[in-house]
């Protein structure tokens, strides 16, 4: 009553049985793994699409040989998304540290659970630790606190959750109970994530208000004081705000101290999304830009993504741990407790939960709080270097002044007509993934298409953005001449 | 305007100049980690607790050293919790397949975005087509697919929003403009996330109605067929019934055929949290437990359990996946779109996801449909030896006929009172962790402390469950000798 040898050397042997076995493996692995990396620079940043069809992934029933399955993984490669390239500018997806790949990679061997102290002794402490490290270097007080949670949608979420059942006393009641709809207000730019929400909640998306922005992509604070008077007119409940500090598409960052005064004004839940702003905080240069998020009642912020942590790392901060607990917790009857230690399942929107903890902290000893700061500032120097590559040419435009790294432009060149210029910018998109290998993404923001960069890549040079507005003008001459 | 190359090798160069460095970097580590887990088996199952205090965690101000950093991961590995020792049979935390650590390392590496087709043109229809393949072999109908989450919670979750927004025609409506409170059914033994989802759906906690099980843990239908009129008769909606397919505790299974005919004759939603048990339809032998599963509205299951995938891994199935997608999605209107491809992040809580589907992906392929047999029917092998030991113990009874590889007992020995049978169990859960390093856990089950154990671990045999036994009984013998 054994398994099979080959279905047990499936799992590392903890009696080291194939020991050698598993360590060529992950050699072979290893190799593979770093002949696609090493080399990302030279491979598209943007694949050819390939329509596999259903079939072509098919189970299998037998067991599948290492090289066959090798074969497999390096389709995986061949075909994915490409962000290592510093070509690739478009998204806020990053290539990251090399700690944080080790971090996955030990964190899966050791496959301990989040849900609770029992199945996860250091790594729930450590958690702890890290997230009220983080809530001090926001500015929040003693009292404040933590969880992480797999990706930003469900750090706001959990903010959400709490907003509602604090403000309208719901713990454990019911939203059909009130006599009245409750609303958030948020930015007409916040993220897609908000208004999922409002519909996750059971407020309706149509409950989360969208605020105006002002030509710089802010939330308009008037117009914020409109609505929230407005709102209660028609017999509403205003609830909570949510301020976005780095807004998806330009990185704009909505004025806190005002947002603070009207959600206080209110009895506003006053949530910050800065999940990619955020990340400014480690720079003594530029952090004043978060000025102002101490006054938050909660907090989203994704190492994920300025951090250069592999995805998915998240996390969500409370100024008040305990109110936190006292308005989310669940208790999971079977669990074992400890003093000093809630398990991080019960206060969380996950149960089991992947120890992402492990790859934040190697990622944070790697680059120490230091390394961090010369990431941010270093993005920022590359994005001064664009925009004055972009305020150099006439026909090109800025959506907004740019606060962090991401920079929203497109051409308007006026050898064409208004209406035409969408055409323009898909095009140049299309001609730069094309011809040049760069990526930027071509979003619809404020009815028009745009062209956004997200200055991310360490490997980025001075010389790539000469290149890539070498390339845009070479597009434009060419279009004028064929207009 | 470059960064300094300290910082620079914080990242696998994409041009190759520090290959060398990463490649060495990722050998010693291979070796750290195979030290680790191939010698699992004589590391203790349960590590002395260990308080660490939140200093010991403190973000660095300058980079460590690659040296410093292998330390601090050693200590993660020295104080985790070990569930690769075979003597591990606490949890349904298992050994994960290497081919699932593999995938979490390559995974992590590529740093692809499943939110969208754009950012995981390759990952996201694997995604797209495992998951179908995985409604198929549930019986759902070619109107079925479904979707990934990082967690069983999050299924259940997505599951029931949708649930909601279909009964009680809510898409962007909210609850408060209901008149009466929507409720859900489900069993006493079900898991507590259904109840903190109750919560997160602002129906509240209390609206989640627990129907009494029977001696096996089962759902008692009478209890549920009344629990609807009843539920009705005080003025609220009833909406959905949540079956459990493995309880935590017990791992029994509600009577399916039965839930769904109640669910069809009240107009309820049918979802069955299949997120253990629903690994068994992979064994020819055993997978008529879950028959009746496909006249469920939609299923939860976990690979990341019983398919030894590493955690995080789980999906949530829909028989009818348009109109999931009808009551769920919230458009990202900043993405691109591709016939035939809607971006995962619209019709998922997460938007941001990581491609966990690359580590189930690897493991399907190592093990194939036969390889899993093989491991479900070695689970049940190890159970009927372990039951028949219970069996030839007067002192030992079960709380229930075990059903999957679950197995919840206690000792009742005649030689003391009832009231001390709670010190009795704990006793002999400490002892076995002390003298023995076997790690069973002690959940509070029908008010009383039991013995659970989970028998997932492929390293396990019947010499170890043999000497599991002699130790019970030498522990019983010295109870009896003090007493």
């Amino acid at each position: 009553m054994h398994l099979k040898e080959n279905i047990l050397n499936q799992f590392i042997s903890p009696q080291g049985t194939n020991k050698e076995l598993v360590e060529k493996k992950l050699q072979e692995i290893t190799t593979q793994l770093l002949d696609f990396l090493s080399n990302a620079a030279n491979k598209p940043t943007y694949p050819k699409f390939q329509y596999f069809g259903t079939q072509h992934f098919e189970i299998p029933t037998e067991p599948n040989s290492d090289n066959q399955i090798g074969l497999r993984l390096q389709e995986l490669f061949d075909f994915n998304m490409n962000p290592a390239n510093p070509k690739y500018i478009g998204h806020m997806d990053s290539i990251p540290t090399l700690w944080s790949i080790i971090g996955d990679y030990v964190a899966s061997a050791m496959n301990n659970n989040q849900l609770s102290l029992e199945m996860s002794p250091i790594l729930t402490q450590l958690e702890y630790s890290i997230t009220r490290q983080f809530a001090t270097l926001f500015g929040f007080p003693n009292s404040a606190g933590g969880v992480m949670l797999s990706g930003g949608s469900l750090s706001n979420l959990q903010a959400l959750i709490v907003a509602r059942n604090e403000k309208l006393n719901l713990n454990n009641g019911n939203i059909s109970a009130l006599q009245k709809e409750p609303v958030i207000f948020t930015s007409e730019h916040s993220h897609s994530s908000i208004q999922k929400i409002g519909m996750i909640l059971g407020i309706g998306a149509d409950n989360v208000i969208k605020i105006k922005a002002d030509e710089n992509s802010k939330m308009d604070v008037v117009h914020l004081e409109q609505q929230v008077e407005e709102q209660k007119k028609l017999g509403k409940i205003p609830f909570s705000v949510v301020a976005t500090a780095g807004t998806t598409v330009s990185g704009n960052i909505d004025p806190l101290d005002d947002i603070n005064r009207i959600a206080k004004e209110n009895n506003l839940w006053f949530h910050i999304d800065a999940i990619y702003g955020g990340a400014v905080i480690f720079s003594e240069k530029y952090k004043h830009l978060m000025n102002g998020i101490d006054n938050a009642d909660s907090i989203s912020f994704n190492p994920q993504k300025w951090l250069y942590v592999a995805k998915t790392c998240s996390m969500v901060l409370f100024s008040d741990f305990q109110n936190m607990i006292e308005n989310f917790r669940i208790s999971a009857p079977y669990m074992k407790e400890q003093e000093d230690f809630i398990n991080l399942g019960e206060i969380n929107i996950q149960g089991t939960k992947y120890a992402e903890i492990v790859k934040l902290w190697l990622s944070l000893l790697g680059l120490g709080k230091k390394g961090i700061q010369e990431l941010i500032d270093f993005s920022f120097e590359m994005t001064e270097k664009f925009i004055s590559e972009i305020k150099k040419r006439e026909y090109l435009k800025l959506v907004s002044k740019p606060e962090l790294n991401l920079i929203c432009f497109r051409g308007e060149p006026n050898y064409i007509q208004e209406t035409e210029f969408d055409e323009w910018n898909k095009n140049l998109q299309n001609h730069l993934i094309n011809e040049t290998d760069f990526f930027i993404s071509l979003p619809r923001y404020k009815d028009d298409l745009w062209l956004r960069t997200v200055l991310l890549n360490p490997f980025l040079t001075e010389e790539y953005i000469d290149s890539l507005f070498k390339e845009i003008d070479i597009f434009d001459e060419k279009y004028k001449n064929q207009t």
